[in-house]
């Protein structure tokens, strides 16, 4: 990693939870740590939107006082998190990257925000989003572009990009993100962390700024599977009990949906660790690429048709670009893509005929530079945004748990490992991500 | 009446139902007048596509065989029933009044088909539709238009044209229509003939071709409310009680749908017969209309989609016309009538607070003259489908049962009274509808 490392680089949320209640630390030591991390690194970074140092203080110094008088709310008790800028944090700004909301403070809480207050988390500041989350590249934002801790000339990904690059370089132990269609897996890939999309709806989006509202999903970055896994329960209210049966992994077949860069092919691959294999029945994947497309624009186009037409200006040139072409989807061909993605919903359950956790690449490539929209990939060439997308998006589709851990890397930069089930399996997924994580 | 009346002019279903018990007539006999009559008078109103002599004398023949031996159907057993050409006949031709079906004999009979040959009913042919049922005029259709028996150079109205004039003229007793917007209870006005749109899926569509799949209903028409309830009754298994109560009807001011020919306005109120009164809460009238027109815009563009890319010079021009503009519109604004669609559902209920059935004109006008597509209704100029259309399509929006029944007339030519009620209360609109006629 070219950037300096924060204090929570290389420590787990378990490590943090012994030192604060062996007295080592405490909850003001580890915010003053944070804040003085963000101040020195952040300005490279851009991961932070705007931090709120006088608000997560007290908030420390409550959960302080809580831990002293005998009050354990749990393993994120005392814990600084960082909330994408999409998603409401009461008196916090929330700009949703966009000049739109210059200004605009919320007086209410997300749903997930609430959840992890009562948990005793500490809220530190919002996480740099790609403009209206409309973007999996993370540099289009009125904040200026996140960048990558293991090179700020490349993207972070996005559009939980700041998200991605907080918890990478260890100002924060973890972070809130939003995916509509790859949004907290793309930027935990290139970033070299672990990022979860629970299933459809198992961390509520109330409070939180729609894109697509049918495929948006709140989700967790950390720097481990199990630290996510461990949030997305209490954000969920969900157990992911420990798994007695080892899960059934199978490899997906990535390269029906997009080219894949064969060096990401081949550590993803290695680090998925079986020899069992599922390919896409045909046309199934050109049906999730093009579903996705069709009803993600659809969903946008719905949610910003108004600004675009009372105040385009306010827009970045390239979100703008998009939504207008997006206004111009034709309903018939939506009302088709309605169809065909209950279609896909059984179409996805028989890939997993036999298997638990599906494996493939969270995207085809590595960070790209930032701003690039056209590269070489595998001798094609390819648009960035839909290769950075192309492999995330079908479990927004169809609502399915899928998950990104780190698998090592190419040219310094990391590769993520994705890992699919079916809603209902988290806990062999998370037995899954374990067994990655035991291999690497 | 201009044209010549047929056989079944001023006899009801009880009535023949009567002679033929009595021996006064048999089926065949029906069947032979019907046949007879249409050989003379449809070659001026041009009511029927195709016509099954054979077909349907064999199966008069076995309905008297039926009754003779003691198998009695019920009140249609022995009567010839017209079925709108969108609806399948098995081994009849089935045009869709487009060129596209030019030859296309469907093997498997529609439910609604089915139920009524199980009721004793004998299908004598196929009647006119406006081309794939997308037009309220019946003007045009590959077979060319059907006409108005009070006027043949005036439009029998759409799209099931040619079952309001087969029964008007007398040729059928009965008739089958579908309904999107207008199309059973459109021609039944203007021709002077009772017609039903029962509630979205109280007679089932099956086997009948689409048009706008969630406004498409199934209906029929007959020369009185209570013969279409009997049907109606016949073809969705629903009992049709007598009503113990008086209906509550109220007066709902069309106006804010559409301009109205005050003669029109007054003769239908003057039917209704009630001086309660009934607007439409601000905003709830325009969103009718622009609800009706997003989505079945959208989904006609869904059904015809592949027809227009592939084989455009088969349809007539003004279909095609508007199919191209149905393929238009933008997917957002189609997913912004979804939702506002569920909304009007709960303002349709709050209109009927304390009212049981509303009372409003079918159409606004008279029949006009053939293919006439602009004309000047209370001093203003307007469209004449957007004005045939105005007061029948909300109740396809909401699914709401409405009829047309005859009210009078202006200047000789047949104006309609719709009435409308909430599902489940079919049987105090049947009693408003007896009402308006025992005032008649």
């Amino acid at each position: 990693m070219q950037t300096p490392h924060g204090p929570f680089a290389g420590r787990t949320i378990d490590d943090l939870g012994r030192d604060l209640r062996a007295g080592r630390t405490t909850a003001e030591g580890l915010v003053r740590d944070a804040l003085d991390a963000i101040s020195r690194i952040d300005p490279v970074l851009n991961a932070f939107v705007s931090v709120d140092a006088e608000g997560a203080l007290a908030a420390a110094r409550e959960a302080d006082r809580e831990l002293a008088g005998g009050t354990d709310r749990g393993p994120l008790h005392g814990l600084p998190v960082g909330v994408k800028d999409m998603v409401m944090v009461a008196g916090q700004p929330a700009t949703m990257g966009s000049r739109h909301f210059d200004g605009y403070v919320p007086d209410t809480d997300a749903v997930c925000v609430a959840r992890l207050r009562e948990a005793g988390a500490v809220m530190i500041g919002k996480t740099t989003t790609h403009e209206f989350a409309y973007g999996p590249t993370g540099d289009q934002s009125a904040a200026g572009p996140s960048r990558n801790p293991y090179d700020p000339e490349r993207m972070s990904g996005g559009s939980s990009g700041g998200s991605g690059a907080a918890v990478a370089a260890g100002l924060v132990p973890l972070a809130v993100g939003t995916d509509t269609g790859g949004s907290v897996r793309i930027p935990a890939a290139l970033c070299g962390v672990a990022g979860f999309k629970p299933a459809y709806g198992a961390i509520p989006a109330d409070g939180v700024f729609p894109l697509s509202p049918s495929l948006d999903h709140v989700g967790v970055l950390a720097r481990t599977a199990e630290e996510c896994f461990l949030s997305y329960g209490l954000l969920s209210g969900r157990d992911v009990p420990e798994s007695e049966a080892a899960p059934r992994v199978a490899w997906l077949d990535p390269t029906d949906l997009y080219a894949c860069d064969p060096e990401v092919l081949r550590v993803a691959a290695e680090a998925a660790g079986t020899t069992e294999k599922v390919v896409f029945p045909p046309g199934v994947a050109d049906a999730f690429r093009a579903v996705y497309a069709t009803i993600g624009m659809t969903e946008a186009a719905d949610v910003h048709a108004d600004r675009v037409a009372e105040a385009p200006e306010l827009f970045g040139a390239e979100v703008l670009d998009r939504l207008r072409n997006s206004m111009e989807v034709p309903a018939w061909k939506y009302r088709r893509a309605v169809a065909e993605r209950e279609w896909l919903a059984e179409a996805a359950k028989e890939l997993f005929a036999g298997h638990d956790v599906l494996a493939l690449p969270t995207v085809p490539l590595t960070a790209p530079p930032l701003f690039q929209r056209e590269a070489v990939l595998d001798g094609r060439q390819i648009g960035v945004r839909a290769a950075l997308l192309a492999f995330t998006c079908p479990w927004n589709v169809v609502g399915f748990p899928a998950l990104s851990v780190p698998a090592g890397s190419v040219g310094g930069l990391p590769v993520g490992l994705q890992l699919v089930c079916r809603p209902g399996d988290e806990h062999l997924l998370a037995a899954a991500a374990a067994r990655v994580a035991g291999r690497a």
